[in-house]
């Protein structure tokens, strides 16, 4: 069995993530977590937000994951958020267009950028086969799907409304709320942690390509003239990276440090160099195994419709390498298309450090003149002038001046405009705040960090699989038996268990089948940890303590348990006791 | 301001909760949580987690929101979960007929367990007009609308999907899985936290009534003969109970002990009666004034479609008593059903103490005679005599045996069935876990405590406004301020705030303002201390600790504070360090 096969297998029977409703069939693309993994998916989520919340001080927010169909108008999802599909004209399966081609055609990599028409073509050209039934494809039309799940908000269907596709637009759309939260200044970020949803054509190798996800998303809105990230906190980490050039040549992952990458300008935004350093840390903390990870630049024909620049984190799973994070350069897209659409104000005010002068010219025309001469049409007259005086104050150097209103001409004497220059001081400007966005798939890291900390060994003699998990992700962080369920043994154990419960630890009690099973079924959860009371117990207040990883134990006090099990989880180990 | 009102313009302004969406005009029945709320919300999930997986030892689960229609057949949602809607002809206007009639006629409480023909008159004879337009309403269809968001799962409509109308469904669906990972032992249980979402026709009050909301469940599986609940656990502890008994008259909520409680019978279900008493000091420790609190026993018309008896948990807001908690006895309907409408086994094996001895009678029809005679009918025939001899073995008694197949019948010699009478050991049977649902509304017990907890009074001659919130469930645990920003004041509470982050509390920083607003905005967002840094810090290395309620002060050496902060969240009171 592949690495993948076996975790599967194992993450089915110990309950850290399942294919959905299997009694029913099945749902394509769902997946459940089951005790371990819904601990694992919590603990990691923790851990994100004891970075991006609250060492780096941002914000966190809940919004809902059913929108109106405004927001995505307004964000290009409706437009944009599209896969091509086609169908078997002779059974009626949906394939993803681009896969297929990009499957059958050696030299296309990335389908996805070119034309549904083209890729239609090459269908027709490759001549390839419908991959259920066998039919050919060629001549079947390429479509766009697009990827939102549509439901309707309220009785009928006049009120479309879709799941959302990314947390980050519930975070857009409430900026001209948070702007205050952050008393108007700029930078400031905003965190989320939920779920998302997309309706994946084929989903695909477990919680690689699912329907319904977790994300972790920081939105962090910048001045893009004024704020710089604060580089220098991790200049010096060093970041493996694949450049979009090393990509279209025969190049590699090759390693610069932040501050190298920014001056080589490998990386182009300072803000998307300076976050995949902060996120070194939280990777290896988290578990991923770093000699399997890289940062992957977007390839240009590859960008979201609202990215500038984007870097993906990958992991290396099963051969392939798949996307765990996105650090992308929004610009202003996400606030500016907002701004457009809805009738908020989703700008900043950039006070300026001086007061500045400067001239403006303005008109105060005189409407006792120009209602009569110009009647229902005096409005837009005024209108006219006010922009040409802020255009081109040089028209008004003559005696009559001239603007144009749907076509039409209109002249009048300069005289009846005020027109007029004068100083004004002007102590900022609105600005329309830039975002930085690292956006962390949970599902997929959950994923990654299993697999990667998936291992088989030998212990007395008989294999044992585990998984070295931070006792920070684990499930459990120790433990308790009893050697036996009598003679008072497992009354002492429950009680051992309960203080080290007290302590804040995350503690399971076993006492069924014999010890090394149940330091077997430890160990494929990934429990750092594992305390054994035996008959010394009575006698001298002592247990045994048994490392995972090593399989070394060592007897500690009861007394001073539940400090020692905290020293080994914070990074201790059974010789520092 | 009423309360509430004022509660929603706090909440609104200093980042709790928000109508969502509102630059797109906002969307009814949708909220976000701003940074304080969305802190609330995660510290009051924790809570619960603590109590309803960690304390009573439970599994914790995370299934898809979103789930395929099948699931909701076996469940009775597609059928039953409707609301009664009627459309006004004049302005279009739809609203929910039930309430109409329950607003506008006296002596009617409960029209939802009426049926839609009787509203429909109800409404004809009280002469009720349409709400939005004035327009009479008499002689308008009420209708059944289904309460699930619908949508389609892939590409096309052939595959309908729902969002979930409770997380309880995830949790049933898998109950082949989570048996296993509970070594097929009952009781156990299994809880879950996520989103669930009711398409309302009227959504309104804020948080109460939602179209997408949070709930935390709880579904212990029990077998119904054997299984009884630790009652001595809580047996003292008293409830506030409002029966059906009372409702129907003019009774009040009585006390009652747990266990009086379930011997007067005023709780039907021991089961139901245990979670009451284990959940009362949740609702104290997460801050609901258990004086504005009580359980009402559901009225027989008012049962979900699912439940044998249910008792919900009411909070008073406003002047109104709002459902925060649901406790259901759902028998074994979820198991039963979803083991009818799918191919898997729902069933758990219960292992008799001692294996039994039956006597089973059996039939070994000879096919050479049956084939023959009976023709394409044979395995019909076959299949009625198995079913006889389990029913009435005495129709063997004699020579010939008759069965009916389809209305018609066939005659046999008895010695042509091979029946028998046979002793067979029995280890066990498989029988259906009942399910007891403590299922919490957590957006409801977010409102339930900022509402309980929101205050104003004087202080210094000013008023101010404060939530009392337990540091437990408060946003902030304690806030830093330097009394300055100078002199080296600011970097002293830098280092103050951040030793307070490095022993795990939730720390804010603020400089900004003259310190009586400071304190006035910590009060808002309900932070339970705040530790100020000034000139005497510097000579001394002591700073001041504040205490919200109170508003006394005391000074603290700064090398002893994350361990005083840490005893005062824990209890403590600023005397006592």
């Amino acid at each position: 069995m592949s690495e993948l096969a076996e975790l599967s297998e194992l993450a089915k029977r110990r309950g850290f993530f399942f294919a959905s409703n299997e009694a029913y069939g099945g749902t394509a693309g769902f997946y459940t977590f089951g005790p371990e993994g819904a601990a694992v998916k919590r603990n990691l989520e923790d851990a994100w937000r004891d970075v991006y919340v609250r060492e780096l001080g941002h914000m966190e927010l809940e919004a809902p994951t059913v929108m109106p169909e405004a927001v995505f108008e307004a964000s290009g999802h409706l437009e944009t958020f599209d896969d091509m599909i086609l169908e078997c004209a002779e059974c009626g399966a949906t394939h993803r267009a681009d896969h297929l081609v990009e499957d059958a055609v050696a030299d296309v990599e990335d389908a996805e950028a070119l034309e549904p028409s083209r890729v239609a073509e090459l269908v027709a050209d490759h001549g390839i086969d419908c991959p259920s039934c066998g039919a050919p494809l060629a001549g079947q039309p390429v479509e766009e799907f697009n990827l939102m799940f549509g439901t309707n908000i309220g009785p009928g269907s006049s009120s479309p409304g879709y799941l959302r596709p990314e947390t980050a637009q519930g975070i857009f759309v409430e900026f001209p709320r948070l702007k205050e939260y952050a008393r108007n200044q700029l930078p400031f970020g905003v965190a989320q942690v939920g779920r998302a949803y997309r309706n994946e054509i084929s989903p695909r190798r477990a919680l690689v390509r699912v329907r319904e996800f977790t994300q972790a998303e920081l939105e962090h809105f910048v001045d893009p003239e004024y704020d710089d990230p604060p580089i220098e906190r991790v200049e010096d980490v060093e970041l493996p990276l694949y450049s979009a050039e090393a990509q279209q040549g025969d190049g590699t992952a090759e390693t610069y440090t932040v501050r190298e990458a920014v001056e080589a300008g490998v990386v182009e935004s300072e803000w998307v160099a300076y976050y995949l350093g902060e996120s070194m840390a939280f990777y290896e903390r988290i578990g991923v195994d770093m000699d399997r990870f890289r940062y992957r630049q977007h390839l240009p024909g590859e960008l979201s419709h609202y990215a500038a620049d984007c870097w993906d984190a990958e992991t290396e799973l099963g051969g392939n390498w798949i996307e765990v994070t996105g650090f992308a350069y929004r610009s202003d897209y996400d606030l500016r298309k907002h701004g457009e659409y809805s009738e908020e104000d989703f700008t900043i005010f950039r006070q300026y450090d001086e007061p500045k002068t400067v001239e403006r010219a303005t008109v105060d025309p005189d409407m006792s003149y120009l209602g009569p001469t110009f009647g229902d049409d005096a409005g837009d007259v005024v209108e006219a002038l006010e922009s040409l005086a802020a255009r081109d104050r040089s028209a008004f150097d003559g005696e009559a001046v001239t603007v144009e209103v749907d076509g039409e001409s209109y002249t009048l004497p300069v005289e009846k405009t005020g027109f007029a220059v004068e100083e004004q001081t002007e102590s900022g400007e609105h600005i329309t705040p830039h975002v930085v966005e690292p956006s962390f798939g949970v599902d997929r890291l959950v994923y990654s960090v299993l697999a990667h900390r998936y291992g088989t060994d030998e212990v007395d003699g008989e294999e044992r699989s585990y998984l070295e998990l931070p006792p920070e992700i684990a499930p459990t962080a120790v433990a308790v038996f009893p050697l036996m369920t009598k003679d008072g043994l497992d009354d002492r154990a429950r009680e051992v268990a309960e203080s080290l419960r007290d302590a804040g630890l995350e503690v399971t009690y076993d006492d069924t089948g014999n010890i090394g099973r149940r330091y077997r079924r430890q160990d494929e959860v990934g429990t750092p940890y594992c305390v054994t009371v035996d008959y010394d117990t009575l006698e001298d207040d002592t247990v045994t303590v048994r490392e995972r990883d090593s399989t070394d134990q060592t007897r500690v006090a009861v007394a001073e348990l539940p400090a020692a099990i905290d020293r080994l989880v914070s990074g201790a180990t059974l010789s520092d006791l």
